[in-house]
């Protein structure tokens, strides 16, 4: 990528990948087919039909793969906010007469918080857990919060603001010494693709995964549902390929996110490495930089190599994102999906960051197409517009 | 196209576009930029997500005018089974304290008489209207059916398999006379730029279209949603754009969705004449030259020019279909969504088709894009397909 010091924009470098993401060519490549040659419905017996029907269980054989499922336990969706709503409310809704207890966390992503919600007012008891100052849940008040009433835990697999991978196996330990079913979700969105996500390792039931986050197509995402999971659907309608999602399969999207799983996968550990390298770099450069910056989340191993928090004090997150968008920037502040609310990240409000320094906040994202010349040209441009933003802050240190 | 008269395929005659139908060049074109270019959230405030914002919105301006809505009417979704459900299940909710009766008909789509059985599970009454032999909807039963109680009326604008074109309008007035609010809803996903669909003429309050029918990607369609309707969203999650639907949305999909609807509307008298005109050279041709066939539906104006259901008596449809596969003609037998059931289509049980008759129906659907040489080629290769069946059938008329 050719990038300018100057404040023309001409290319862009793109640190919000945990929002969305670009579709890889070779994806779009992959996917063009199905347009307007392959293109019948999977449910049609004649070959224009079975065809598209092939191509869809091929996908879900090749992702069930990158997740250590079956490929029959891949329901495609048609994203990651779905696949949220159809793992909590679906098993909320089958096992109601269980019992109507959940236990989550305070940081899930803003679509599973919503969802919770509606279930309370709909008669469930959410029990949210807290987590420390690097964004780890407690084991023991997870214990502690169990109860024989209690048939769903969904706890995020990494945080998509901070990085914190939380201790997922764990949890399913826990989960199966119980002595009654609690289903055990986990939203691997964040993680999918950037930490390895092993439904069989983690002990989960169900974990939802997207295609826009891995430079797949938006509008496809996936639950992955173990057998023998009791789970309700949440669309009502003809059921199509697979019962617990009705409506016609989004099947060029589906070709995409299987391309874009593949390629993600063709190299993970590679990507992995290369990607926390890149982030150690940013966030290394800038504290020898930038004075006054906060960095967020765990220090050691336990985080995502693709997520980078920092708050830089005395200025808004808002007049960073913006300035960073003149130089051909983009980065992330706030919650991923919260960029229009004003109020402090809840993520970040969880872990203790005082409101003030919450609004000062930058998440940069990466993916495995970050370079070292895309962090370099940050930290060539981020310290001066820190320096320009904190001159005209009425907030800024020295100032009475 | 260029079409062979013997058994090999090259290319496809496609009578099936009311299942789904292949995507335009253009609209693919439409779209490409929106996976590898512009391609940020449409909430990112920073300049490519403003830039994927504005394309969300100029498709819905240009979807709007082609229904007589406003742009903030459309909600998108992730397809027509969606919009459906969407519509019916969130009325019925946000409705609940002033009723818990819903009309509809034994004709809907398979998605809407789905949804509506489990509304029915969950307390709802659901009275389903009556068709007479052609399909059309009794006006009195309807004026019958109506309580203090009833919430919503949905009556599919176009029957997708036998093309009848219900009294909307009419529906539409009946409603407005009750003294109090019925909402009304229409599946327009079979009309939608075959029939004219005008939410202020026809006196709706919600209309369901999809993009894969007229030739554009699946995995996306809208509900029209009239401006003061109370609806409830039916997925939880964290609200994007519109409040009704969370989840990002699917931008190259929705692009392409307001492009496919600009060239099906760029001349939709046109097209629709045309239409008419291979419908009426099709049935016309199997009358002629096939015996004991029953044309099914409306004989008059009252009926989409995109469809032609057609019994072909002692044969199976299933049968007839994989025949014409095998001559590159692509067709559907009974419902479109229903090709893997073995129970004769629930359109035809309604208007009084007996099972056997039904069980021999094919229903061809047209879009602008056929041509005479289509319906021509069908001519020259269905009656030997017809011929060659009832050979071997042993319902053949004069067997003992």
């Amino acid at each position: 990528m050719v990038k300018l010091s100057g404040a023309t924009k001409t290319s862009r470098v793109y640190l919000d990948n945990c929002t969305t993401s670009p579709t890889d060519e070779e994806v779009v490549r992959a996917m063009l087919p199905y347009f307007g040659e392959i293109f019948g419905h999977p449910l049609s017996v004649y070959s224009l039909g079975q065809e598209a029907n092939e191509a869809v269980e091929r996908s879900a054989e090749l992702i069930a793969k990158t997740v250590n499922a079956r490929p029959d336990e891949i329901v495609f969706t048609s994203g990651g906010t779905e696949a949220n709503d159809l793992a909590v409310r679906g098993i909320a809704y089958a096992n109601k007469s269980r019992g109507n207890h959940i236990i989550t966390t305070k940081v899930e992503n803003p679509s599973v918080l919503r969802i919770c919600e509606g279930l309370e007012r709909q008669g469930f008891r959410i029990d949210y857990l807290d987590v420390d100052e690097e964004g780890f849940i407690d084991l023991d008040q997870l214990r502690r919060s169990l109860t024989r009433r209690t048939v769903l835990v969904s706890v995020m697999h990494v945080n998509d603001e901070i990085g914190t991978i939380e201790p997922i196996e764990e949890v399913g330990e826990i989960l199966q010494e119980q002595d009654h079913k609690v289903y055990f979700h986990t939203d691997a969105v964040a993680s999918y693709a950037r930490v390895r996500v092993d439904i069989d390792r983690m002990d989960v039931d169900l974990a939802s995964i997207s295609a826009h986050k891995i430079h797949g197509p938006k509008g496809v995402g996936a639950l992955v549902v173990r057998k023998g999971t009791r789970i309700s659907p949440t669309m009502s309608g003809y059921v199509s390929l697979n019962p617990l999602r009705p409506g016609t399969e989004n099947v060029p999207g589906i070709v995409g996110f299987a391309k874009a799983a593949e390629m993600a996968f063709g190299d993970f550990e590679g990507h992995a490495n290369r990607m926390a390298r890149l982030r150690d770099r940013l966030v290394r450069g800038i504290e020898e930089r930038i004075p006054y910056v906060i960095v967020h989340g765990p220090k050691d191993g336990r985080r995502s190599p693709a997520i980078a928090c920092c708050s830089f004090r005395y200025i808004e997150g808002e007049s960073i994102m913006l300035h960073l968008d003149l130089h051909g920037i983009s980065v992330a502040t706030g919650s991923a999906c919260a960029t229009r609310k004003l109020e402090p990240s809840h993520v970040l409000t969880a872990i203790g960051v005082d409101p003030e320094v919450a609004h000062g906040a930058i998440k940069f994202s990466l993916s495995w197409h970050n370079t070292e010349d895309d962090i370099d040209y940050v930290l060539d441009v981020l310290p001066g517009v820190v320096e320009r933003l904190r001159r005209i802050s009425p907030l800024r240190p020295g100032r009475p």
